[in-house]
């Protein structure tokens, strides 16, 4: 499994199928076909079925896909079967949410540590865990064996404190600031731009109004 | 311009280049070539070449590009020279992030007001804007002329709330409830399903991982 290739695309879709096959596993559906799935999910069952093709014979003709198996296959995959140690850069409102989030704990997120610069948060505990000051920064990531990081804090420091995550062996970061992060091949950054997922929202609804304008000048007989 | 049809994957990257060309503009840069914008934003210049062209002409052979032009115009392509009256439903951790992050005021995006059905929340008050309960949801957003709403609550919560934003005259949801919502045509949906990009992140550093060690095995002369 390791050394297949899956696209990029696929690998987009997966978390999608991973929630959904979770739920039904949750409301007990043992069995699920393509194009069950599809009408579900309101993605073509074809696609459904090339996507998943990818794994190799988890699915059989006319008898649908095993949800269990389905399940944990693409956890595996996900690498949600493995643990990983998390800190989150940045206690403020967003990184709070993330600490909060008690469904990441159970996909083997764990969250080690919360850090910030901010002398009236450090020393607060959230959840269980106490918010620190970033000079034990590299000290407390090799304490804890700690891969990961999430990056809440403004885009002006989040350059800086990279570059520390990443010399002190983090090979992932969560990065919500809004900045491009620039680290080694081997480092991994998940960006989360959320004034870019705003911005497409408003892209969307501005295009939808146009063409309603639009649309009704052509029914008034204008031109 | 507005009957120009932009395909979806250069919507999606418009929002980069406007924080690009927001930064050059902010460092008083008045021109930029499609090579010096590339080496900046990691992308190829034809690329940019290709991207920028869809709006026309603004890009001129050996001189460049006009940064705050392009800046301005892009901007109105994602509509943010208009204002947006914003609601946020769900005044927890995620909602109060978004409520404080002041940059999406300076681009349109106005925060009218926040709700919540946890008593110990309403009636607090978040950047001049008091918690309100729902009971009144449909009454504020016909006196605010709201059109948008940030979803930031569980996702069983969710699709009920969605039905309600969408009868009261909502047309655009930015959805962080971990749930697909089912909305008719002229609503647009923008998720931000955070689990789902953390576990990206954790197929990557999983893969980045196996393939190191593989790489070991093999130098060990393992098969």
């Amino acid at each position: 499994m390791e050394n297949r290739e899956i696209s990029k695309a696929v690998i987009t879709r997966l978390p999608r199928y991973y929630r959904y096959l979770g739920e039904l596993l949750e409301s007990g559906v043992e069995r699920i076909s393509s194009n069950e799935l599809s009408t579900r999910m309101k993605v073509t069952a074809s696609q459904i079925r090339q996507d998943l093709n990818n794994f190799g014979g988890f699915g059989q003709q006319g008898y649908g896909y095993n949800v269990k198996y389905l399940y944990t296959e693409i956890g595996k995959i996900l690498g949600i079967d493995r643990q990983h140690n998390l800190i989150i850069i940045g206690a403020g409102n967003l990184g709070q949410a993330i600490a909060n989030y008690a469904n990441f704990e159970k996909r083997g997120f764990i969250i080690k540590g919360m850090f910030d610069i901010n002398p009236r948060l450090i020393g607060l505990v959230v959840r269980g865990i106490e918010i620190r000051g970033v000079d034990d920064l590299e000290q407390f990531i090799k304490d804890n064996d700690v891969q990961m990081a999430a990056l809440t804090i403004p885009k002006t420091k989040a350059p800086e404190i990279a570059d520390r995550l990443v010399n002190a062996g983090i090979k992932a970061i969560w990065n919500f600031a809004h900045v491009d992060l620039n680290v080694p091949d081997d480092v991994v950054v998940e960006n989360v731009h959320l004034s870019e997922s705003l911005m497409r929202l408003s892209y969307r609804v501005c295009s939808m109004q146009d063409r309603k304008k639009e649309e009704e000048r052509k029914a008034r007989g204008e031109s």
